[in-house]
């Protein structure tokens, strides 16, 4: 009887940047290598054979997306392992390269970098004496081109800037980044030196911007399949032909020796899937996501008074918007959209549990009382416009109750 | 109409040490995460939280196979991940520790490891200065305690053998070598000194022999969901409390900061589902697929001249038969069973397409005529008696007529 009761609670998810759902399209092209073609794809016998044959048409559908050959395609389980191939991979290689003094062990990354950049580099400024330069950013949270100009040196090996940020959505510049690094690269080239390697996270960006290879000057880039409908646990990394890059994981010869252990065939497959409909989708999901993103943003600035927008308002991931709500605490205000229904988040999931200030909007030149008053809304493809005005009708009450709990707040409505 | 006169083919598959088909009930237990629990296990809206509790439960699963705490089990992308993990990660932390000259880096390994061991002890042979010892093996593919003990000195850090082989099914005395090193490490703990660490590879045992890790003086091993029913891309390393180690892959703090990237939930609450089935089966299972795993070598040594089985008779996983057929190449008699819908392997699916005899069946003393001659038959849950009738009914011929292309088998009968 008290079940009949119970409100039917709402359940309206704005976490997209975090994880997504699996499309059911996904779903169903897993099926079959849960329910019967389960051959270790290395295997010579037909089923093994059954396996590969996934594996190959999901590598084509990744290069798809990605518009690169198929064989520069490396299956990962997941962005963080792709991050730590890239950036382990290519000082290993540099450190073991007999022209060793010349190679360097020099990085280059930028502050907002998501924790799968950051936390490799660190790990080899602690263990193998790399120097990293961590390049700042304006208050957009964009990476200055002169910046990263005056820091490329002799020295420098690889350069890891994001394409597109997590926490605030703001896109690099990173068509231009690759050409400066082509350009520095070009008298390495003539002096028979290795030339810097320009590796970006691209976990936000696919599906929602167009990512080129043939076009832009990257060498290795990262993705995840669960940022774009695909299952959980699988990621690749694209390695640009020529690249000198070392495994992350050794063991057998999977993946042309680049990659070991035994491909995870059906989140393969779903993750081809995935990029198929990423590639089929793109143009009408995220005009459709933006123009309901932008509603919210418009409905927050209209309705709740000491807000401001964090990240650039045009160059902008389409889905992200991350907003301050000055005196009161972002994670108060989380836990109260929670029990309204709402997930939202306050950066990224990968360091909730912090007590820090958000790295990203610290780099950003955001005080840190406001960073601890912001969350993210990132839309997807199950958002409506009856998901905005259930949140724009439930916001501003809770955010108007924090508020009321805050001396400042209080003493700011007596001054003003 | 023609189709309907193609006799249809029979689908036997003695692969199981490659992999295996994932048990109904764990794709029945994963398909909650793929149809609806979709959410971030880091997050903390309730989405996240829903995720949280599946990785709990798997958590759990996993401990009560190995009998251990659930905070010693970090989840992987599988067994080779496990291995590079435990191996890297204890050679890094050794050599960032501050007594780094008493840590010493020498590894102390078999030279009848899976590739997943092997690989990264040349990788940190070749580029981090660590010194390793492969330690021969009897003709059963027993590791000498003796040798152990003699090759243990002040320098090493760690030992990493296998708990059971994947080629030919020998079990390795693990209990007796945690016992040595222990008693090794009673010294170095009397002086202050790092001990030196076991690691196992035990994805070939897990569920067909019991691993008791409050009896077993282990303190890494290395778990893979897809050899025991469960899905692919996922694995489990044990850590014991207390152990100095680093992680593989760096990022959020996921796995209490051991082991970064978003978790894969369904791959997890899979992994967990085949750790139950696998404590409740392994007893009856293990039985019944001894039983038709010695059906098949009676018949063959019955019904085939000139065969011999590779491996210990008695200290072997109860599923696995390697056997040489003298006289004819393994490549072709496996093509040949695949053609009468038998899948076999050579030996390991993740050395398979190398022209190099097997480096299990070389350090066996086995030499390569003889080891190309040989296959391996690895038994499972859907094997039946049939299956074995099958085998035997099919065998025998095939190698009748390879043996026939032979020159030096002609002269043999000549000779005989």
């Amino acid at each position: 009887m008290a079940k009949k009761k119970m409100p039917s609670v709402k359940k309206i998810y704005v976490d997209y940047n975090s994880t997504t759902p699996v499309h059911p399209e996904v779903v169903e092209a897993m099926m079959p290598y849960y329910r019967n073609v389960f051959g270790n794809a290395s295997s010579i016998h037909r089923f093994g054979q059954e396996a590969h044959r996934a594996l190959d048409l999901a590598r084509e559908s990744i290069a798809k997306l990605l518009n690169c050959d198929t064989s520069e395609i490396v299956f990962t389980s997941g962005g963080t392992e792709s991050d730590n191939h890239a950036i382990k991979g290519i000082v290993s290689a540099a450190s073991a390269s007999s022209a060793m003094a010349s190679a360097g062990n020099h990085i280059i990354t930028s502050k907002i970098e998501h924790s799968a950049v950051l936390s490799p580099c660190k790990y080899l400024e602690n263990t193998a004496g790399a120097v990293v330069t961590y390049l700042p950013v304006d208050e957009y949270g964009v990476v200055g081109l002169q910046k990263l100009d005056e820091a490329l040196t002799d020295k420098t090996i690889l350069v890891s800037i994001m394409s597109g940020n997590n926490e605030v959505g703001t896109l690099q510049p990173v068509e231009e980044i690759g050409r400066i690094i082509a350009k520095h690269n070009e008298s390495r080239i003539a002096k028979g030196q290795r030339p810097v390697y320009f590796h970006t996270d691209a976990v936000q960006c696919a599906g929602k911007i167009s990512l080129d290879l043939k076009k832009l000057n990257i060498d290795l880039l990262s993705l995840s399949s669960h940022k774009i409908y695909g299952p959980k646990g699988v990621g690749a990394l694209f390695i640009r032909k020529g690249t000198k890059i070392h495994p992350l994981i050794h063991g057998g010869h999977h993946e042309k020796s680049r990659r070991a252990g035994t491909e995870n065939i059906p989140g393969i497959a779903g993750f081809g899937k995935a990029c198929d409909l990423a590639v089929k989708n793109m143009a009408t999901e995220t005009k459709k996501i933006a123009g309901l993103r932008d509603a919210i943003w418009q409905g927050i600035s209209k309705k709740i008074e000491c807000v401001r927008r964090n990240g650039h308002p045009e160059k902008c991931l389409s889905n992200t918007l991350n907003v301050s709500f000055e005196f009161i605490e972002g994670e108060s205000l989380l836990l109260n959209l929670d029990l309204k229904g709402i997930a939202a988040s306050t950066g990224s999931a990968c360091t909730s549990g912090s007590l820090e200030p958000s790295h990203v909007l610290s780099a950003m030149g955001v005080d840190p009382v406001t960073s601890q008053s912001s969350i993210r809304f990132s839309l997807g493809m199950l958002n409506t416009q009856q998901d905005v005005d259930y949140i724009l009708d439930v916001l501003p009450g809770i955010v108007t109750k924090l508020r009321e709990m805050s001396p400042l707040y209080k003493k700011k409505k007596r001054a003003g």
